[in-house]
């Protein structure tokens, strides 16, 4: 620890990502990367741009973006903001919504972002517990709170709440900022933004790392009422006035003109989750229930950590969480068919050879 | 103004930064973007990235580009952080090295984002006034403080501090953080780098965007011991794991290696710059003297918000700030020889019109 640095970063514990290896070739199902390559039009779209015009800025306004977006969903382009993938979008909207002294309110079992954007906000907040099976309880969320968070699906389990629940969490929070975090809703949950005309304090946070097969390209974005849209850009103009660059614009607004190919990887992964669930369910893996890119799983005679550590000796990254209640399971990202076949294979083999 | 609004972006007023129009074509000398295109290594580096590894996360470490900038500075690449435009680069360098509470030092005129970063964090700032000529004074940066932030050369005047003096403000604040940002010190100005590792709290911060023509790119660093960087990565880790996409990590990486190509264009700017001036002292413009890439005018016989508004009705964009001491001034960014053969005769016909 260094005498120079502020009391905020001495006492954070910062976000660990899924490792990103470059020693040797793995199969990689552990950071929920889409298998599948991005619409070609995207690429074509990044070459295009890839010329003098970056000696100039991008668009501050990111219309261009904003509007194919606003297209795509049938809403307005002031109720769009984007920004440099969506846990930035996240930290901002924790940054416009939230206040210190208030607290805010997500599951004891979410994506591990929340609570550090928390301490680095110096938000206070309650930890909601989910239900035995992992799921999002209503009753949890409907008690006093400065605002709310919730991914749907939920992180690491993939467990999906109705869009009846997330209305009713909606209705007793008139007060406070809902932020329904979406970053896995295409592979089979249904979004809430058919409710976001109707409540004025419900923002969707979304991105195109998962279900566009571009995590390389850092592009996430919110939707909500104008008046959210308006607090968040607030927060941009005041941190970088130009988050998205020239490429990544060009690129992100191709990936939601194809909608063809974005529907086809979307169904070819939940075909492969659902194969690979019956697999895991026949090998006596505990599956929790997936409408995600990823499955969240427990087997009865080896431990979660014995598990990451043999299918990585195997060329397989998987993540894990150690955490309470959650430490014997792993998180598996859905790969193509083929990879989901060696991965399965290998934990058939791990798990015969214990 | 809503009611979901947070007291913090309720009560903040965010950066204003210079137009970006698309309605036609302009002569744009309002954002300092460099004239001249980026390394043709850069673009192809681009193109080569450009294909169906945009579904994979970029690298969490940016670990090549960290050493393409130490090899470049003939640094250590633990002295290197990367991230999202300097401007990113800043905001993440306020929350780590300054504490609400310490009030922090910058001159009255400077880059008006800092105080925009300083309200965002609530931190306490001193405005050091620049002596009669805009210098910055070496006494005013010798009294307490909880940090410094001083632009070099400044902005919006281009003047430049030299070294020496610059070692003596690290000298007399061996407690503090001193960020020296040298967005433009490629343009004629000595780097502070040769002091960094006399001292450990040095930060030198530098971008992409104006000497190397990549302000599209949106790629900005920070440089300093290599405590200091860790302090910046526990920022950066606890907002977003991937500030740079795959893109902006291979095109800037080539843009370190392009040495000829980044040295012709600086000297063909400070060539042009050098005319600008000639010429515009000939037309009895009081010009301060600038080691960037734009000049602050001032002219006896006609205000700059006039000039700025007659330049713009001829197609010509420069930038007026409309506060104390400044206000009668333009700041014109260095174009190509042409652009500003044709702004300068603008000018010239502008004031006979008077």
């Amino acid at each position: 620890m260094s005498r120079y640095w502020s009391n905020l970063i001495k006492n954070i514990e910062p976000y660990t990502p899924g490792e990103q290896p470059d020693d040797k070739k793995y199969i990689k199902l552990n950071t929920n990367e889409n298998p599948y390559p991005p619409s070609p039009r995207v690429i074509e779209a990044v070459k295009r741009v890839a010329n003098e015009s970056l000696k100039l800025y991008p668009s501050t306004t990111c219309d261009e973006l904003k509007s194919a977006i606003a297209w795509h969903y049938g809403i307005e382009k002031e109720q769009v903001f984007v920004g440099n993938g969506s846990d930035e979008v996240l930290a901002f909207s924790f940054m416009a919504f939230f206040n210190p002294g208030r607290h805010i309110l997500f599951p004891d079992i979410t994506y591990s972002f929340y609570p550090v954007y928390s301490s680095l906000f110096n938000i206070d907040y309650r930890l909601i517990p989910l239900d035995d099976d992992f799921s999002v309880t209503v009753e949890g969320f409907c008690r006093d709170n400065g605002g709310i968070v919730i991914a749907n699906p939920n992180a690491p389990t993939g467990k999906y709440l109705p869009l009846e629940s997330i209305e009713k969490i909606l209705q007793c929070n008139s007060g406070s900022v809902v932020i329904i975090d979406e970053a896995y809703i295409d592979f089979g949950g249904e979004s809430a933004l058919k409710l976001v005309n109707e409540y004025p304090n419900l923002l969707i946070i979304q991105t195109v790392s998962k279900s566009r097969s571009l995590a390389g390209l850092r592009v996430g974005y919110a939707m909500g009422h104008k008046e959210l849209i308006l607090g968040l850009g607030r927060v941009k103009n005041s941190i970088n006035s130009y988050t998205l660059d020239r490429i990544a614009l060009a690129g992100a607004v191709e990936a939601f003109r194809d909608e063809a190919c974005f529907r086809e990887n979307c169904q070819k992964i939940i075909r492969t989750r659902e194969n690979a669930v019956t697999r895991l369910k026949a090998m006596n893996f505990s599956v929790i229930d997936s409408k995600a890119n990823f499955v969240f799983i427990s087997h009865p005679s080896i431990c979660a950590e014995t598990l990451l550590q043999r299918l990585r000796e195997r060329g397989i990254l998987v993540r894990y969480f150690n955490k309470p209640r959650i430490d014997n399971y792993i998180r598996v990202s859905i790969g193509s068919d083929d990879e989901m076949d060696i991965a399965l294979k290998a934990m058939e083999e791990i798990i015969l050879l214990q």
